[in-house]
């Protein structure tokens, strides 16, 4: 049984409270948060507290804070020689230096607090200073998911940026096609399948190799009638720079 | 039973042949390609044809052909008051107007020859110069699939430029994020989970509700962290041109 305490009443603090309570191996000792009203869904009085100078003795204390609140908060945490970690993908394990054991327990996917998250698929990205915390958190997190990697703080911020680029600037993309749609009263789902399968095909290709349109083609007569197309001028300067970068990939210079 | 004809031999072509002659309701009649070894995968002899001055009789004649080659080949058969369309999304149906009948029949996605397709949730985008004939295209889409549009060609127009942005340069999002992990020795794969679910959310968000991300939240501090990481200057851009745009999406100014 691996005992558990986590800070936060946030996204990520909810799904692992949730995820956690599932497991017969897992026991959740303890949530702390400074939002009372937040903490109420946690279960009962007794396992929830406010007070983050008068925790529980666990075998992990799990950081869930926005990533401003990690280092301030770690530091006022008294925690007995327990094992501490944060959940962040864009803040260094160092920031939780001034205890003897600590470590990163990053969960590599886009949370909100009302979608229902099945973290058997999700990556869990484990950092720690010791290879025997390293392999405790293996273990709590081999108890939720089957997608376990061992990254360390620099790897962390580059899969950080990474993400942004396949999920929040993708979304983005997504948002630009939905108002083109809009503007020529297209319905957006339309879109979908295409979306979907575009998604898909990175599990049997590289991005390299799925790669198609008129950049890879370097079909110039459609780029400039699709350039004249785009009035907003914002969604004109993306479409030039991704095309260029296309085809700069691909060696054709604009 | 509708009687169709296929003009090529590309991605297309081989997907339509497929799916058509599946259904007890589609007689494909003939295969018309220059390509004559090409042509031998689409049956006997005397289904198929490089001749396209001399076409057997079809109910419908479909165009199947590179982009440039739409307007030419359509001038030069000679279908005997049959329904000629095209299958393109950034063609006219103009192009196809030296013939009495005509149309199109755009099935958006993103095909390639080597990976089955399931025709049955592919959105079809019709057109037709006459009611009767956008009728007979809605019959024979809808033996092959559920989801069909009445879309006309301005509006392809838009739905072929949006589909650069939410296909072609999505996955060049990706690309980028694939070298990112490949220079800090990331498994790409794991970016999978997160890339599908970004795809899936637009199922029951809009790409608007669904944005997150230091762009959406303005936290200058992490766009700045990011940018320095940057090193491709081409990748630097992009990241300064997309957050900025979501910054102006919802209202902060970089
Ligand atoms: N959401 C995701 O998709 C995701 C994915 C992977 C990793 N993460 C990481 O997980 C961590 C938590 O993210 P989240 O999405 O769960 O954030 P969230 O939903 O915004 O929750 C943040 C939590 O931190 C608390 N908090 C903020 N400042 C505090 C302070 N000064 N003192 C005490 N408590 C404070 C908040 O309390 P109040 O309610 O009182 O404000 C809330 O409980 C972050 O490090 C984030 O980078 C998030
Ligand atoms: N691929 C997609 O994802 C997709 C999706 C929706 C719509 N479309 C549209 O569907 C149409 C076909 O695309 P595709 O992907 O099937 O293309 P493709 O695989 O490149 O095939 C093009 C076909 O056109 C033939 N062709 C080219 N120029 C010709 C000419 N001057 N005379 C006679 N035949 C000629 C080619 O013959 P050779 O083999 O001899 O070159 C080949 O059979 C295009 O209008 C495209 O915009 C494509």
């Amino acid at each position: 049984m691996i005992k558990v305490s986590i800070l936060g009443t946030g996204n990520i603090a909810t799904h692992l409270f949730k995820t956690f309570s599932k497991s017969d191996e897992i026991e959740v000792v303890q949530v702390v948060g400074r939002n009372k009203k937040a903490l109420l869904a946690f279960g009962p009085e007794e396992k929830t507290t406010s007070d983050f100078s008068n925790l529980k003795s666990s075998d992990i204390y799990i950081i869930a804070l926005s990533d401003d609140a990690i280092q301030s908060i770690s530091e006022e945490v008294k925690i007995n020689n327990g094992l501490l970690v944060h959940t962040s993908g864009s803040t260094s394990m160092s920031q939780l230096s001034k205890h003897g054991r600590h470590g990163v327990f990053y969960p590599l996917q886009s949370f909100s607090k009302s979608k229902a998250i099945d973290f058997n698929n999700i990556p869990i990205c484990l950092e720690a200073n010791t290879k025997e915390d390293l392999n405790l958190l293996k273990k709590l997190a081999s108890l939720i998911s089957k997608n376990i990697y061992e990254i360390d703080s620099k790897q962390r911020k580059s899969l950080h940026l990474a993400a942004v680029f396949v999920n929040n600037f993708t979304n983005h993309l997504y948002h630009i096609g939905s108002e083109i749609c809009k503007e020529n009263t297209i319905p957006f789902e339309i879109l979908s399948p295409l979306i979907q399968e575009t998604a898909k095909k990175i599990e049997s290709l590289t991005p390299y190799e799925a790669q198609t349109g008129p950049g890879k083609r370097g079909d110039f007569n459609t780029i400039s009638n699709h350039l004249e197309q785009l009035k907003n001028p914002e969604y004109k300067a993306i479409y030039e720079q991704l095309s260029n970068s296309i085809q700069l990939t691909y060696g054709k210079e604009l």
